[in-house]
């Protein structure tokens, strides 16, 4: 089986091309910069940009059979520049999946969307599989399109459409990645170097979270999942482990053996009301589908350094 | 005021801009072929395509101050080419959309989705403003992206916009049009000339129609509308008349004065269940917010051919 992993250098990508090298299949690797990636005879690597159909269609030639797209802009370089946006995270992301249905046969096309497009606030009393989608950021609303066009292709049947909405994934590296949901990883990385760190929600915000080797199973799984198991709209929001940012400061600090008294908390009013008021999370759909959170904050934080010190 | 009229040279636009000019606003008139306007002072024309950006900025220098947005490339040809339908669906349409917002104080900006964002089937037991949204047209998936970029700019405040999805609207002009519905409109002009007709759906077809008059008078008024009415997402389903295939022949004859032997039936498969299908509709949230439909069947009609007989 050979997989077009778009995105396939980034964080998510990475976990993802691991997995799929270890179960035996043939990764065809797109991304800007693959640098990331270990050498091996199952990667093709292709180098470009998503919006760079020349590029794109060389993925094509090079035997895609399925594809987990991820590449996107993401959060909070999509506010910055929604054109720009528009661009990845719509029109380049239709025009893979039309690519995708023009092979025939209604390949199986996993796309990585996100909770953003349940956007905010969120209902006080619980979010489920009928919540209305609400979003306000760009990112969500642009990536709640893309979500129309896989619906609609597979209902068509001219694509086999499994699409993920991903909470906070941690922990991602350091440094700037365009993304509002930084800081939940970057706590991961303070705690375990025992470096200060100013947590910009409260200490009560509730976050949901799940970590990148979670994630990457996950996506791997959504490679092969019986597809009649997904709603009609072929879209599913990941369970994930909703923890308090407390909760998740002392799951860290208890893992690493590491003290609390080095982070501190200086509640920014918009990352509070994006990212720190999740209420609960009742994802049924996902897990009939057969998707699987970390299983709590310990294991989400031993699942995190254990990835971690993998790579 | 100044109101930029998109699609303002073809058959609703016309209807619109008329309305427009005879309450006092000032028209920015903009599409690809302006020819069949009045002369009118009141009339800015600017000739050029949605995807033009070029001749979409002169409308914008032209003073636009509120919107209708009825440039669309339609269902039948975006089937053909979805890639184009993209470009002036999508693309154009949200460009338009973040161009009104650019001007600041969040102006009125009133879209026309379609009823092809329902899908086919529709469920027998009727539609209403619950029923999810099922596109399998490419028109339809295409309409319901630019909807959420209208759904999200207004939930950001920075537009207030007015979403509403247009049944089948008559009579249009004969010829080709690009729309798979313009047997709608043919069987009017065929009793009207007493001219044989083969009606491409059968007489038990159900359809929902409006007049061109209603849908202007519709579209005019959702340039004043309290938006606090609308739904949380911006788009109602406009209420129409539901109609069976032999009772509108018979409502047309009638108002003519025509016999109906010469029309007939043979029932296309894919127009029957695209646009023969239609349940009950429930439009509570368009009749809360103010829009209305013909009346039944034979003010339809009337309608129809006291529009048709001014132009």
């Amino acid at each position: 089986m050979s997989v077009l992993v778009t995105g396939a250098g980034g964080f998510i990508g990475q976990a993802v091309v691991q997995r799929l090298l270890a179960a035996g299949s043939r990764v065809i690797a797109f991304d800007r910069n693959l640098s990331s990636l270990p050498e091996d005879v199952n990667i093709l690597r292709v180098e470009g940009d998503l919006t760079d159909g020349v590029k794109v269609a060389a993925c094509f030639e090079a035997g895609a059979e399925k594809f987990i797209h991820l590449a996107a802009l993401p959060g909070g370089a999509a506010e910055q520049d929604p054109i720009s946006s528009f661009k990845t995270n719509v029109e380049a992301t239709t025009a893979l999946m039309h690519r995708a249905a023009d092979l025939g046969g209604s390949p199986r096309f996993v796309f990585a969307s996100t909770i953003a497009v349940l956007g905010d606030p969120l209902p006080e009393d619980g979010v489920n599989d009928a919540t209305p989608l609400r979003p306000k950021m760009y990112y969500g609303m642009h990536k709640q399109m893309a979500e129309i066009a896989l619906a609609t292709m597979s209902r068509r049947g001219i694509l086999d459409g499994v699409g993920v909405r991903l909470p906070g994934i941690v922990a991602r590296p350091s440094g700037a990645s365009g993304m509002k949901s930084a800081f939940m990883s970057d706590v991961f990385h303070a705690l375990n170097a025992s470096q200060p760190y100013e947590i910009p929600v409260s200490e009560l915000a509730q976050l949901w979270v799940m970590s990148v080797s979670q994630c990457a199973d996950n996506l791997v799984k959504a490679l092969t999942i019986d597809s009649s198991l997904m709603p009609e709209q072929r879209v599913v929001t990941f369970p994930a482990v909703r923890v308090g940012m407390a909760e998740l400061v002392e799951a860290i600090a208890s893992d690493r053996g590491a003290s609390i008294a080095s982070v501190s908390y200086n509640p920014d009013t918009a990352l509070e009301a994006g990212f720190g008021a999740h209420p609960t999370l009742d994802t049924s759909a996902a897990e009939a589908a057969g998707f699987r959170h970390d299983g709590g904050a310990s294991a989400l934080v031993a699942n995190v350094f254990k990835h971690m010190n993998s790579v």
